[in-house]
């Protein structure tokens, strides 16, 4: 079996001027000086129109693309951002780095993704970001001070994503998960349910514990009881609960308040397909989150709609305004989100 | 406001031994030359424990990362490969990126993510894909033949998911979407469906030409008629779909081939929630993919499954081979899907 490798390749590639063509082969085909060349190619340097054409033309002839890489080191910039995002098949989160994706595209960064499989799992991944010179981070993960304390020293801005740290200051933008709870919970409490199971997500999932608390301190408030199960925010953990709810509580609890839509959905899947059970009738399920099975027409969730869009447009504006300045003062931005008013609780 | 950027900083993190520290830096903390740093963090390179043990010590000390960046200028290799993906809403995509970033990981390799709005829309990330000299790509987009001699003339290797060329040599992996949809055209006929829809996905979608073409071509060798509708993938068109079928050939229609999961999804809600339709007794519903709510308690789709984690693994080996040695055979890897017999239509 012939077996070439890239670097034996590459000067035959060179050769017949397909291959890897350099700033100074468009130089000498354009009859201009490789500084031309790489002026033209550098955003917002002065270049005449003159040239500039003649060094397009050329480099258009020769296929030649400036290296990004070589180019980022010299500028100390790679135009690389790196995203770390936990578990992708959460239905939410493709949403949000597709979005993240094209947005941050539109500045001429490009990203770096590294999916964790739980959200306190970011050693692992750190000294990967590190060796590749981000520019900066988007993290939807837990970070520990000393994580904090690298980026700070490292001068790479970060930015949360849907996690805010009460006693750090470090740029985020969040979701108002516990808001979002507490209109959900007062709502329920208006439409005269009284006996409330909290579903929790991961243990380690910020977002979770956001959403939990929200729901609990509305229910203290309130006076009234409740039992707290801990979910992982999949569909299947949500039917088990579901089972184990009515074993012990059978006819007791009226309102299930999930810490995700897709628990909601396993919820009113269990209760109707397996349980016989009529959603809202007889109990009212409630998610968080605002994916799009949300609204298909057999679930229609009572659920508070993150307002993703934005919340990435502010993500990608500022860790661009950081990757400018790093030390800009630190901002927090908190999103209400949008009370979907569906079929699986009848809040009005 | 007080504005530093990195550039400025560096300086001042450099001079705490905090910044970007270098291989002199250790060098000359752990008492030895340069290039037995840079061996000790070159793999495979030889050095010996005593000099290792050295180097680590310093290098944990001064918070020391060599640069991927720099030593993939010096190879050749920048440990970067590029995916680019179609739609990450469409939820098979999600579960396949998180898949290939996983595994990609393990051979140290990294993901730049390039999304498309449109299969066709590759001219426009492609230059960006060569600025960053990605090691290799995998696609699941639509190149034309421009594109293919692109990559050809940059020795930069490259497999496609999901689509094969039959008319180009070109590594690719690939479900058998024909043989899929022939089963399940087959399998409705035995239970005694006899007028059919098939649905599409978009125009420029490979992966939705080659369903249903192999819908139809099992229903013309069979003589069946059938109507063809093309949709966009998504759950909000196949409800629309749905209402021109009944509208048109009411009562005829008594089975519904769609090209993926998701608009199956929506003919089913659409069916039984808007036109009170029973699914399978009036009318059976098939997708294709398996994508986690396809079996979710409600739909329970008869459907393909793709064997998504085998594809992946036979994509990034393959990619990995390409990158050591990118004059390998060329080599289609086609993946029978496993038929799902759900309840949305019943075919044993």
């Amino acid at each position: 079996m012939e077996q070439k490798n890239k670097a034996e390749r590459s000067p035959a590639a060179r050769n017949d001027g397909r291959g890897k063509v350099t700033s100074y082969d468009v130089a000498s085909l354009a009859g201009v000086s490789q500084s031309a060349v790489s002026r033209c190619f550098k955003p917002g340097a002065s270049i005449s129109a003159k040239i500039r054409g003649k060094v397009e033309k050329a480099a258009r002839q020769l296929g030649y693309q400036p290296n990004a890489i070589a180019r980022g080191l010299i500028s100390g910039r790679s135009n690389i951002v790196a995203v770390i995002i936990n578990n992708l098949t959460n239905l939410i989160y493709p949403e949000v780095l597709s979005e993240l994706n094209q947005k941050f595209a539109q500045h001429g960064q490009h990203v770096l993704l590294f999916t964790l499989s739980r959200e306190s799992d970011v050693d692992r991944v750190l000294d990967q970001v590190w060796q590749y010179q981000v520019d900066g981070i988007v993290a939807a993960a837990q970070f520990t001070d000393a994580q904090l304390a690298a980026c700070e020293a490292r001068c790479t801005p970060l930015v949360f994503y849907n996690r805010i740290y009460p006693n750090h200051s470090v740029a985020s933008v969040c979701c108002d998960h516990e808001e979002g709870e507490r209109l959900l919970v007062e709502g329920l409490l208006r439409s005269g349910r009284e006996s409330f199971a909290v579903v929790s997500g991961p243990a380690d999932s910020a977002v979770s514990t956001a959403r939990t608390h929200g729901a609990i301190n509305a229910l203290k408030s309130a006076g009234i009881p409740y039992r707290q199960i801990e979910g992982d925010y999949s569909y299947e953990c949500a039917k088990g609960i579901v089972n184990s709810l009515l074993a012990k509580d059978s006819r007791k609890i009226n309102a299930i308040v999930c810490a995700n839509d897709v628990m909601a959905i396993g919820c009113i899947d269990q209760l109707v397909h397996v349980h016989g059970m009529r959603v809202p009738e007889d109990i009212s399920v409630v998610g968080f989150d605002g994916v799009s099975a949300a609204s298909w027409e057999n679930y229609n969730l009572t659920t508070i709609v993150q307002p993703v869009s934005r919340m990435v447009d502010a993500a990608v504006q500022m860790l661009i305004e950081r990757i400018e300045s790093f030390d800009l003062p630190v901002e927090k931005r908190i999103f209400s989100g949008k009370m979907r008013f569906g079929a699986s609780a009848s809040l009005r």
